[in-house]
């Protein structure tokens, strides 16, 4: 009776973000790591959330708060009120671990609705939707995850009234280690441990640092992005979160890293160079470091990549 | 009897520093005004100034507290100890006004005094000289206007111990109008007008920013520019040292400037534009609101230029 309704499957990237002085404003996205949902068009108007998949039972599964239908609840009251879809989510990232899980799912979510219901709707309206779930799911509506994570590369958001996207350039040899240790920083916590003011001084730092970081990727001069990738206000604050990590990042720097920082929230560690037998070096280094200070976890050698998008057409 | 002591003369320009969001580490030399600093060898050892010019007798004479002494001294102390140099400064630039008065003497200082004594010093060590002296003309040793002014163009200055200086594209098509209300603003007081703290979410915003505007000129996107010259903690902090700036700027972006801020710690004022045709009319339009508020000065239409330079040869 009812008419044909075919899954459409959309992979969202984990993504990197913060990169040292871009807090709440500068991410990338990986290309081998990210969230998966099927979306198709629902049998009743509103949204359903018929199935969570590798989060262990942790995610919730109420409309209201998995990132995925929230975006996707979001998009539909917006941009298409009347119609129903429903959703199948797939955890490909681990929760709690600073590489945009939360945003995955719900720009995974965003594009694959979009496509389910051919919206054709921007970049900037799938970030803002996951934006809106963001919010919801950790209380802050940063962008810095799910702008990358939809648009691809590495996104400065200059602006959110109205929402300002920009792609920078991305070198050709950026090789990124990934490790993540085995404890789970909740963002929530991961802010609370934040000032809320900073020194004239340290602004002052922080932006001169973003803008030779944004100068370093015009150059494609990865040591001069290395020497960017400095944060005196949120690193130091989040450090004491993660065990090991200040021996990590050492241990990094010490074996040729250009950069190594926090990803995000944590506990994610990032190391950057420029070759990829470095990065698996370095990846080696960081699982030597976290399981040393008895947080073992796991690690991976990626690259900047593109942004979510549909992976399998529909199947009738 | 005493071997000849031919005069070299060189000219520093005016600078621009601060930009929106680069407050203590970003600026732009421009072209056409600047200050003159003669020097020749000295009879004996250490600084003399033999005369000061243009400054209505304002400036102090004394070798420790003239920025152009100050700076000839620093360099003496540490590249040419035991020799002398005398030097005559000729002020091109008003004080107080915001232009980068002070650096300007000593950036034409420290170049004057380098070529007179054959020195062949790298940029970065004339810049340290003139910015020990802007820190004894106005308490901080900021370097943003020396920078610029000893390297040319626009300087971003992400780092200062070592100094890093880090020269920025600048767009072919950029002109700025500038204006000089008749009102003084010592740096001094200008500083003491800014908060020592800001908000996390302000420094966010601020970085985000000079991180759009290297984007921006690296692209020679000049909208996007004026979309970055923008400053919620520096700006709004000064806006009421000088009397009529609001509404000079409001009048401004109502005639299409792509950005009007305070230059330095002010009273002048720029606007940027396109077009040498619309950077007069922005001209004509400061000139209209400053004079009716009271503060009538002098206004230049201008653009960006090379840095401090020897610009007469030896006399013999």
């Amino acid at each position: 009776m009812g008419r044909a309704r075919p899954w459409i499957e959309a992979f969202a990237p984990a993504t990197v973000s913060n990169l040292g002085p871009g807090f709440d404003c500068l991410g990338l996205a990986v290309r081998t790591v990210g969230d998966t949902v099927r979306a198709r068009v629902g049998e009743q108007p509103g949204v359903v959330l018929s199935a969570v998949e590798g989060d262990g039972g942790k995610l919730p599964r109420e409309i209201d708060r998995n990132t995925a239908s929230v975006a996707a609840a979001w998009l539909l009251e917006r941009h298409a009120p009347g119609q129903g879809v429903e959703l199948q989510l797939t955890k490909g990232l681990p929760l709690g671990s600073g590489l945009g899980s939360s945003g995955a799912s719900a720009c995974a979510a965003a594009v694959a609705v979009d496509a389910a219901l051919a919206l054709s709707l921007p970049e900037a309206v799938l970030v803002e939707a996951a934006r809106h779930a963001e919010g919801v799911a950790c209380g802050t509506p940063h962008p810095d995850n799910v702008a990358p994570c939809v648009v691809g590369g590495i996104v400065l958001i200059p602006a959110l009234e109205p929402l300002r996207l920009i792609s920078l350039p991305v070198p050709d040899d950026l090789w990124l280690a990934l490790y993540t240790p085995g404890c789970s920083v909740a963002t929530a916590d991961a802010r609370a441990v934040l000032p809320s003011r900073v020194s004239l001084p340290q602004t002052v730092t922080q932006a001169a640092r973003l803008g030779l970081l944004v100068h370093a990727l015009h150059e494609g001069d990865l040591a001069l992005l290395g020497e960017a990738v400095a944060d005196d206000i949120v690193e130091p604050a989040r450090a004491g979160l993660i065990p090991g990590y200040l021996d990590a990042k050492t241990a990094c720097l010490e074996a040729g890293a250009l950069a190594c920082s926090i990803s995000g929230a944590g506990p994610t560690t990032f190391a950057l160079t420029d070759d990829e037998g470095r990065a698996r070096a370095l990846m080696d280094i960081l699982e030597e470091t976290y399981t040393g200070a008895g947080v073992p976890g796991r690690g991976l050698v990626d690259r900047v990549g593109p942004g979510a998008r549909v992976t399998s057409p529909p199947l009738h």
